[in-house]
């Protein structure tokens, strides 16, 4: 969707003021990308691409650029456009043509959030801006083309906007706008017109005065008929667009029974759900519809009017969005206000609120919106994909209720460091290049920055896709990582009789026993064929140790079954020889060979019929052997925090949350990631006590702690120590020690160490190994010596600590977390 | 206003982070004054007040020291509460108890407007913040301690907002709350709550976390109750306060008809002239009431629906603000929403807009929309207060409908230097602190920083006064500056009968031919009694010129006939001692004298029973002379700016205004203020060449030209000229001139002067002289200068110039204002 959109605001713009903010940040970086690559706009000129200190400068940046006769355009989101609010009231008013194109996000309140929802734009709705909003991938390069046109027609700027990461980070399969299209829609004298009334010695005009009680009023009239005017010319354009593409779009467009009794009303992604339930409702004889608002504003009131059937008697509509203390949320309220001015005749309508902060939107939660509309006695406000057991408002929502997709759909589960997102991008395109076959691309991170898990989610089909939620019933899950089958459960949403397959380090014929017995009950309940590949293994074998993707690509296409497996082997080799290329023949063909190899080694395993008498543990106890003092903040913990870490923080009802966005401390010691590959270990007879590895450690995993030879009682067999050398501390001990659970393997502690081996150049006093063979140990060892009591600090004279260099590091990060 | 709320707000107060903004600075200023001069607030500490580097910093810190546990509050308007919303939606989403007192104020769109509307708390009601709106002085003392007591109470923080200017900047009589008052309001339990809550080492807690989307929808709804519980916590602590103090409020208050048809809803200052109409027009039997909304959000749907009565057919909701594409203003969309969904049968609801950037609201527009209200057919959006032929959404105002008064009022006319406004200050204060009279003050400036016309408007009376627009039918017109007759219609306002003071540098039986024929026709035609006295004249003589203000405010005591006389001379020396006590004896001496001396030396004029024969031009017509190369410049200059210049700029309809905010440049050239009482005058055999006269005006007014003798042809006789010290330019001329109409008077030209007279020390090249002696003639002077051609730099070297310290100023300042 980023893409989508910025490919059109760049062809068209002169000056392109970008800031970054997620999820808006991919169209500033492409733009920014595509200027210093030398990439023309429309008139073959190479837009000028300004990064400013903040949102609010990249604002007055347009503002001003814009004054002096300049296309020009930004991308932004949540506290971003916050910050664009002054410069935007000013740019309306004073009737400047300009696009801010907007990948809506929340705004930053009990919690931040990174993800999409309607708060933002909505804050900006005071500002006189037209309001455009996308609700697919193609309707982002759509209406960021008709912003463009439209704005210079009208003089009035245009706010596009799309959902944040359910728009603007799914890849979908879209028919682009040529040059000719743009050229066709973006008239030649409404850029003339604009680049006349610009700011220039020659003919000097005055803006941006001071005006008095006496004529402020008249003056802010005065543009009435400007902001009329937009509904007419967005049509307008919206015509011309179809007479270029076929592609047909009303500022509201209405789907569904054309004798509809229960409408929704709503805009953005979430319209995707809807329709696909609507369509099946409607072929269950049900008489509902959709109505879906392009332009926000000025809102289209007639248009609105219009698109519905008269049968319509209850409506429900749906903001993304949430205004505490108002007495409706904006769409609501606008829609209210059409029909109470309207001649129709008394239809009721209710309001919800829906995907806050990108909370799942389903079939099944439309649904349940039409049934609340049915009832007889409906709540009046609700909101929809929470249980609300505080104040009640949320709607029952019937899980079982699906939608029927023509096609296949693939769940991927991995980490982001091992590049299967990029390969299911890659994918998703060699699909989407087939003819008649559509494809559709979307991927869920969780927010930690190194070593995060990923989940994809592809779906292919002969139709287009506007499935805007995430994968259901999939045909076919893949789990790239191993370690992952112990925190998550990977298989709840795969069909019956669906495909599972799974790079394991194990032969398919060994391989049950080491699986999670959830994970046994569901193969067999399901009735799943498992397919499995050491993919590590052949990645080493072949000197390209960690680089699974190539490996698992392949698997995947032999498996899903949406396109002859040749063709895709082979695009797959060509999108090798192209990443490589300038690599060299070597790598080309190592990565080649992989593809070989995998289909190769793919293996079915033959599923038993019973549960394997031992396997691991269904889930790991992670708060044993953790110090929790106070009885409510482990309940929390248990309740809330644990939850949250085995990626059930959906079903958490809303009682379970904080009233204000408090939460106790020192939670993260619950999250064991166990994600790193390798781990330092430590060498004690090298070592020089600087402590520096310690010092450095970003995630504070690897400790330092001086004690006194008796504190060694008990410890395990094998634990490490060395003389403490210190004129101060004469007769201590000292360990450094790696929490080998918490460390993600970044080794930069391996880089500090000075302390090299003199016959062995490579060896220091720390130095990375394989973290499979030595975490029990290095384990056993962190639990020890965190029982090691601290020195007591008193006892050191202030002048012995203030004149030793060692001890710095030792008491500046020893005891921060326990 | 501003006083009344800051009062409350640092008694209430640990920490005031403030940054200013008009209309909201006073309230800054005093807290900042107050903390440094040692005032404690309610706990006997004194708050810490901190200026921030912008309005963003301000909300910063505010967020930061309420996360402390501190009682914070700040002060904003229009852009400064706007780059407080990111911060904003933190505080409220947290559930933090804060006030963020509003001085409500227009944001900058197409021009600037430091006056009052709403637009800006508009732009803040997505927050989630409380909204309470007070309409009056009194209430924004009221409002500012419920606020701090609900919001301590809610966790709910508050934004407390009244209108800009109206409500800001008008001087009332109000009852003040006293220490036990808030004492009782505010109670220790709720603040020790929120202390409890600070973040702190010692029971560490985590905010300002991100939510993904598993969680974040959950949490958003965890604070609802709290939201939900403030319109009943409002309500507590209204009855709380009637209790302590006999003052009642509501949610929503209503006046009128019990039986009322027609209602208008609104809130702000605006009810004031709302309510008096109201009582009109029930008067006179007709079914009319006025709701008042108080809390704004959250908004109170139920005691809307329960103020109003149910005979109510039409409802007019007016919303201060303009949300161009928006289905409605917010306010009329609430109502819209709170009908719809009520069980009433059906009610119109009509909305318009009133006010925007102070614009006056009067009785008369109030009953426009009464009648608006009436129709059958009415406007459903409309505008009041304006003549709009170009959307043709305004409606007609009967301007002769106004409210009778008990009590007297009076208008002055006067320039911001001489001191007018801060003797009706003391003039309100005096009448206020009287045992049952009410007085109001109000002050109205033109925009322009130094010499500015301010009109004070004063009301006196037995009845509390709200009034909340301007003087109507002065009993009493005073005219404080002579020069301002020649500009302005002083009289329009004047009821038949009333008095007319004028101070005046003629005699009585001198003055009439004197005046301009439009004010002698109203002097006879409205049957005015005229009182001159010449107050420049005794000033000087009592060797404190231009102290016009002691002598002035006596005299409209004498007049005014509101309380004893001899009274209000007492309690004018007494303010004389105590504000001049400190500068001795001789000083209080001087003001008593004036004092004494303007009682006897005002006289009444007897008014002729026709025109003079002669007398001088009504307007002056300062098109005259000016090139201006463009008919529809000329146009547009003569229609609009003249007609603003002229204060006629309220009669200005849309059509007249640019729909961009886009002027013609340089037409400051048709505003020849001449307000300065001194203008500069040269001296040319003193005069070293050296420009710095030039070079420091900050207006440009004075202005230095080179050039050859034979420039001087048709010059007026005793037009200046020396010889031109300069070897690169042999045998020129220079003169230095001043724009006698241009200049402000403020003596800067005489300051940097270095030539001095050697005999006579005080004595420069250029020297302050009376404007009234020298103005005729150095105008004539300006007219030549500006004909003399510049010098044609292509003729001067390069290197001449670079070497010629002297041309410096000439090229840098020369021709850059003609």
């Amino acid at each position: 969707g980023n893409e989508a959109a910025a490919k059109v605001a760049y062809a068209l713009s002169e000056v392109v003021a970008i800031y970054p903010i997620t999820p808006a940040s991919t169209m500033g970086e492409l733009a920014d990308a595509w200027s210093a690559s030398g990439t023309t706009n429309l008139w073959g000129a190479v837009p000028e691409v300004v990064e400013l200190q903040s949102e609010a400068g990249a604002a007055g940046t347009l503002h001003g650029a814009l004054q002096t006769g300049a296309l020009g355009t930004t991308f932004t989101a949540s506290q971003g456009l916050l910050l664009m609010l002054p410069n935007m009231f000013k740019i309306a008013g004073e009737l400047t043509p300009a696009v801010i194109h907007v990948a809506a996000r929340a705004i930053a309140t009990h919690a931040l959030s990174i993800f999409g929802d309607h708060s933002d734009v909505m804050a900006a709705r005071t500002t006189g801006f037209a309001m455009l909003c996308a609700s697919s991938v193609q309707e982002a390069h759509d209406f960021a083309a008709v912003s463009h046109a439209a704005t210079l027609r009208t003089r009035v700027p245009f706010l596009h906007f799309f959902d944040g990461f359910r728009t603007s980070h799914e890849i979908n399969r879209i028919d682009l706008l040529g040059d000719d299209d743009l050229r066709s829609l973006v008239r030649p004298d409404d850029i003339a017109a604009h680049k006349m009334r610009r700011l220039r010695p020659t003919a000097p005009v005055m803006r941006g005065t001071a005006q008095n009680p006496d004529v402020f009023f008249q003056a802010r009239e005065a543009s009435n008929p400007y902001h009329d005017a937009v509904p007419a010319t967005v049509e307008e354009v919206f015509a011309e667009l179809a007479e270029l593409t076929g592609r047909r779009y009303g500022l509201v467009d209405y789907e569904g029974a054309p004798d509809a009794e229960r409408v929704i009303v709503m805009m953005g992604s979430g319209s995707g759900a809807v329709g696909e339930t609507v369509a099946k409702l409607v072929a269950d004889g049900e008489k509902v519809g959709l109505a879906t608002i392009r332009l926000f504003r000025p809102f289209p009131t007639e248009a609105l009017l219009a698109a519905l059937p008269a049968t319509v008697s209850s409506i429900a509509v749906l903001d993304r969005t949430k205004e505490p203390g108002a007495a409706g949320e904006p769409l609501f309220q606008d829609v209210i206000t059409t029909f109470a001015e309207s001649d129709r005749p008394k239809v009721r309508i209710i309001g919800g609120r829906y995907g806050l902060g990108s909370k799942e939107f389903t079939p099944a939660m439309a649904k349940a919106v039409f049934d609340e509309a049915a009832r007889a006695d409906p709540k009046r406000r609700f909101t929809v994909g929470i249980i609300d057991d505080v104040t009640g408002l949320s709607l029952d929502v019937d899980d079982d209720f699906q939608v029927d997709h023509p096609g296949r759909s693939a769940v991927f589960y991995a980490l982001g460091s091992d590049g299967t997102v990029g390969a299911n991008k890659a994918s998703v395109k060699i699909i989407g290049y087939e003819p008649d076959l559509y494809a559709q691309g979307y991927f869920v991170y969780d927010s930690k920055k190194s070593g995060s898990m990923t989940v994809s989610h592809l779906r292919f089909g002969p139709e287009p896709i506007r499935s805007t939620y995430l994968v259901q019933e999939a045909d076919l899950v893949a789990c790239h990582q191993f370690g992952l089958l112990d925190h998550f459960d990977v298989l709840a949403d795969i069909r019956r009789g669906g495909t599972f397959l799974l790079n394991a380090p194990f032969a398919a014929d060994e391989l049950w026993e080491h699986l999670p017995r959830t994970l046994q009950r569901r193969i067999i309940e399901q009735e799943l064929r498992v397919f499995t590949i050491d993919a590590a293994r052949i990645a080493r074998e072949l000197k390209m140790p960690g680089r699974i993707n190539t490996i698992m690509q392949p698997c995947f296409f032999a498996l899903i079954d949406v396109m002859d497996v040749d063709r895709a082997i082979g695009a797959i080799k060509e999108s090798i020889s192209e990443a490589y290329g300038r690599r060299g023949r070597l790598i080309v063909e190592r990565n080649d060979a992989a593809v070989d190899l995998a289909l190769a080694e793919l293996t079915e395993m033959v599923v038993p019929s019973e549960l394997a008498d031992e396997s691991v543990a269904d889930t790991l106890d992670v708060l044993d052997g953790v110090a929790i003092h106070d009885f409510n903040e482990r309940a929390f913990v248990e309740k809330v925090t644990m939850t949250m870490i085995a990626g059930q923080g959906d079903l958490l009802p809303v009682s379970a949350m904080p009233i204000d966005g408090t939460y106790p401390t020192g939670t993260t010691r619950f999250e064991k990631r166990k994600l790193a590959l390798q781990i330092p270990v430590w060498e004690p007879d090298l070592c020089i006590d600087c402590g520096k590895c310690a010092v450095v450690c970003p995630h504070a995993t690897i400790r330092m702690k001086a004690f006194v030879p008796s504190a060694l009682d008990g410890a395990p067999e094998g634990f490490l120590s060395k003389s403490f050398r210190s004129r101060e501390l004469d007769g201590h001990l000292l360990t450094i020690q790696v929490a080998p659970d918490d460390c993600t393997g970044c080794g930069i502690c391996v880089e500090v160490c000075p302390a090299k081996d003199k016959t062995q150049v490579k060896r220091k006093a720390i130095n990375m190994a394989p973290a499979d063979e030595h975490r029990d140990v290095e384990r056993e060892r962190w639990h020890f010596f965190t029982s090691i009591p601290e020195l007591d600090r008193a006892a050191i004279s202030h002048d012995s600590v203030k004149n030793s260099q060692l001890l710095e590091p030792l008491f500046e990060f020893s005891g921060a977390c326990s």
